[in-house]
């Protein structure tokens, strides 16, 4: 906690200066009344927008769920209290600082006039000015984008992470590393006006979210080592199975649903009716990669890996979450099973090349996922919307603005990344002992088995023979 | 695989053909800004209907929550995988095919102008005239409606089928089983305009969605044949109990939310305000299905089972959805105790009479709980909405139609369902094993159980023991 | 159930009195044709209300999954039937008599005309001039809500409570306790009138459901008595784990996500934009009440107590569930950080002044948190909002409206509570026997363990060793 202190004192302090300007090219409309006169259209972009903002927030139990059930009983109470947590104190981050950076200076609201093309710096804790109907709408809907991002990494640090370590990282993430990539796409930054095609586009967060979240994930995982008795001394990997498909498929059950908050909501408008195809686009995507993962794993081994059908929707929504307004459903069919594939041969290069144990997939789905989505806008963009035109309808420009942001979200994510963890490593401490780790970290760090076994009863879990 | 390809062949050329008569009555709008301009309410319409459309999709989580509770553990990988993969290809399925041979010739949407009473032709793939931002709303709501058809299967053949001709069938019948019958009550087909009353009529699918799915799946569990050790040698049925009734509630819980997207949603209009009677009555007939059961149970065994509970909501749910949008609060009330005495009645009557091993009760559900919603139209409609009136106000006309799609709709599933799973069969094979039955499906389908065991813990389940 | 036929053949007496004079002051519009040419905001509205309210309902399943976690699995079907039940049967009851009791008299809509300050007395059935579409909209909005209260009882009585005892209760707490007190607050009632600020306000029901629930969860624990084991001789209590912590979280994250229903979704219109305000605040006190409960629990054991997060979240949330509309974020942070303490010092009081056994805390976070969001509103309430002031601004005028709120919340639901369950402690019997109880409830009230074990597999749960 006196790591977390070192750092909230000095943004503080910048907080303050900040304000010493006030600027107010807006007028605040706190109840709304002169936004729904200005704009009958606010009521149903209003509605849309909030809707699709709970579906993500209730993405976060479908992240909880998957990682849960891919890590073993032992670690399940760690995974779970990450999970519900860095979405938590990452909003919490976010309204402090990370909107403000992010958003500040991209005037799409009341309060977020000050900002430049690095950063914005206006909007911190929705005070004064953002005290706005429309900047709340902003905010939440980009808040539960960020703690996506945030809770991205717990799956690839899972079962050998410090609780504490990764409660100051969820902070930090969605106060810093997210908002400022952020704000280079999103918040009017310099990748979104680059000079190829309509400057770098990422409709949904293919880059913004899921590849931040994904890369942080890598650095993380590198930093905190791989678990005890995942490489052997010869340096190959062993499987180490979870303990719950079933919390594995909900999750995904549960990610999916989201989605079609995620990528349509990303309109902010019902009254933008591309909409609909937007949420085609994501269905196919999801559908397809699960399906080349299925028969993937179907004609290379006899048998359906559920595991790996789950990763492959998960991947061709990462893929298409960038392109999904842009593209044909054709296309989204394609986009999806193309990023089965990369989802496929990321899992070996993460596992067996860099020798990173990421207990979930989370840096083959959501990191290389996401960048395949970004270069995807560059390829399939057909013109129809937005102006974004990609190699498929013979437009070049693009794709070199598609480029530029991949290589800037890897890069960024990484380096944040490693920065991050290293400092936490070197002050709070990263990894449990290896007698935690060995024990689980549920009993040492939360004084409770996720799965208490009732010593009054005969036998666990209710089975008939405690009954009679 | 070999016989899917056998399918697809064929339909591609006939889909080829189809689209050598070019016909572009209305012309395409892929962005939404035509549609937007001509229709105020599009925004809202289209949002309504899109987020009715994303809890229908949840439902897939609910039917693989309550199927792989009531399955024994050995099995529940193999349940998860059907339920995660019958909507995601019957969506594919849908895109490719069904849509088209559904709503073809409705002239709902651009793209769909080709068809005849009995077959629509057109907006395959969702290519040519149908990029367009209605087209793409309808294909949405559609489609998840073709994939709920499709996963009521997999419960009833659980536990027994292999998964390769599980997903050869949900290919199927989301091609052509589901849309063919759909066409002829919602795609402007023959039944829609029988000369009684005003046509058959079924507001959001008693018949079209579930009827279909539990006649398919009475047609699949009896040529998969029951599980070993179900019936006795004198012909005696066993219980087998699953292995989570929190699973199960778990389920019933997420269908009878996603319950709430399907009827009310199936307006297709947040414009049309009949949608807060349809929300009241999808309520009230869940609500009185399951306390009809729990009494039941109650006054019967002295004990309330709660599978046979949920089974009530869902079978009061499955009743009222044809009826939805045509009948008072008291009527759904009715209906769905109506609903749940025709359930208990099918489960004795498919598990004794027919001897037919049906692992969740999805014939007894859905199938006649499906045929009961179609009559309810014809008796209760009170003539407030639609100009569908009903035996209640004296018009003995709509019965006539609705009996009519009942013996269509059962034998139309029957035939078909029968002649699916025959031809798989005969060509993939349709059952595990003996050998691979008593193990369980997880470990020779699928390589793994869903709940594996830390080798490195004591105790399963990460229970206290396993920790000190 | 005699004893319910006593209760309802007075009220089914009384309700035909009541018809005796025909009241319309309004007609009813069944189909909503002339309310959407009245009112081109009514889909919008419409469209938002019912989704809210779709979300709202799904709050039963994190209920259940909190409470069924944190019981012992030999109570587990129990714990989950009673969930599923109390809300089915809670809005059949007010469908019946609850919300004319509540909205009689409020002329909010058609066919509630009739009423006086102390009861409502018409919209009994829905029938006559309540078969009409605002009417209906409003019905189900606020049944829900009626679910909600019913349902938060479950948990403090679990473990040992008879289910035939339990589904009367629901019954009457959603026919009579919650509506009543309702009435007084959101049905024109003389509580909503009181001469101090602008009479007592509870914009989403910190009050009026959580407070409500909370209390007669108290009364109900205290009337059936402790569990055995609970407290030894000298009064000191024992901790009884539960037995999943997976299902904690999952219902709270399910409770979480359905709280964006119910707080933003009180407004009753998307055109009243604040609701992006309300979703704001409702998330940052949720994350703010988890997060002091986290650094509680760390300072104060040196470990993460995840019940206590789950529970903090659901302080916050109930704490800012009556203000939501009236504060600023940082208003709602400090209001859910309170919340978190005030629970966490009500768990000791309910356990160890009271020595009443609440099995998942529900007095603390329901009630007590209730009454601090009533406070709340008088101290918070930034004038922004709806006239309401609070002392933050100078006035102290709400804080007393409000005080008299919370009085009368607190004594009108422990004296109902203690009323009802004393009525059915003598007549039905409430508690289940000593030997049933150590046995747990699952076999003797249910006739089957929540998880039962495959007698054919050699290991439970689908261990690997089951399956070679």
């Amino acid at each position: 906690m006196r790591n977390v202190k070192r750092f909230i004192i000095p943004f503080v302090l910048i907080l303050l200066l900040m304000n010493v300007v006030p600027v107010l090219a807006q007028s605040p409309d706190p109840n709304g009344s002169v936004t729904a006169e200005a704009n009958p259209n606010a009521a149903v972009n209003f509605a849309w927008t909030l809707i699709a903002g709970f579906l993500v927030f209730f993405m976060q139990a479908g992240f909880a769920m998957v990682e849960a059930g891919l890590s073993r009983a032992k670690n399940t109470v760690a995974v779970l209290t990450k999970n519900l947590m860095d979405g938590l104190i990452g909003g919490l981050a976010f309204w402090a600082f990370g909107f403000a950076f992010m958003f500040g200076g991209s005037a799409l609201a009341s309060g977020l006039e000050q900002g430049n093309p690095f950063i914005g710096l206006s909007g911190f804790m929705l005070s004064g000015a953002a005290y706005d109907v429309t900047t709340m709408e902003l905010w939440f809907f980009q808040m539960v984008f960020a703690a996506t991002a945030a809770t991205i990494v717990s799956g690839s640090v899972a079962e050998r992470t410090k609780v504490p370590a990764y409660l100051a990282y969820s902070f930090l993430i969605s106060a810093i590393v997210y908002p400022i990539y952020g704000h280079w796409v999103w918040g009017g930054g310099w990748l979104s006006t680059l000079p190829f095609g309509v400057g770098a586009r990422d409709f949904a967060g293919s880059g913004v979210v899921h590849a931040v979240g994904g890369f942080v994930a890598l650095a993380g995982a590198a930093a905190v080592g791989p678990r005890l008795g995942k490489y052997n001394s010869d340096g190959t990997p062993n499987a180490i199975p979870g303990h719950s498909l079933t919390l594995v498929a909900l999750g995904t059950f549960i990610l999916f649903f989201g989605w079609f908050g995620f990528n349509p909501g990303s309109t902010l408008a019902a009254t933008d009716l591309r909409i609909s195809v937007i949420a085609v686009n994501t269905f196919l995507a999801g559908a397809a990669g699960a399906v080349l993962a299925v028969y993937y794993s179907l004609f290379r081994t006899g048998k359906i890996d559920l595991a790996l059908a789950c990763n492959g929707a998960l991947a061709g929504l990462v893929g298409i979450t960038a392109p999904c307004a842009y593209v044909s459903p054709l296309s989204a069919v394609i986009i999806g099973l193309i990023a089965a594939v990369v989802m496929i041969w990321a899992v070996g290069f993460v596992e067996r090349t860099l020798k990173v144990d990421d207990v979930v997939g989370a840096v083959a789905v959501h990191g290389f996922g996401g960048l395949w989505g970004l270069l995807a806008v560059g390829i399939f963009a057909d013109g129809t919307y937005g102006d974004v035109s990609g190699l498929i309808v013979g437009d070049t420009g693009q794709i070199i603005a598609q480029l530029i942001s991949v290589v800037v979200v890897a890069a960024w994510s990484l380096i944040m990344g490693f920065g991050i963890f290293s400092l936490l490593k070197a002050t709070m401490g990263l990894r449990a002992t290896r007698e935690e780790e060995i024990m689980g970290l549920d009993i040492p760090e939360h004084g409770t088995p996720a799965y208490p076994v009732d010593p009054t009863a005969s036998a666990p879990l209710g089975s008939t023979s405690s009954a009679d």
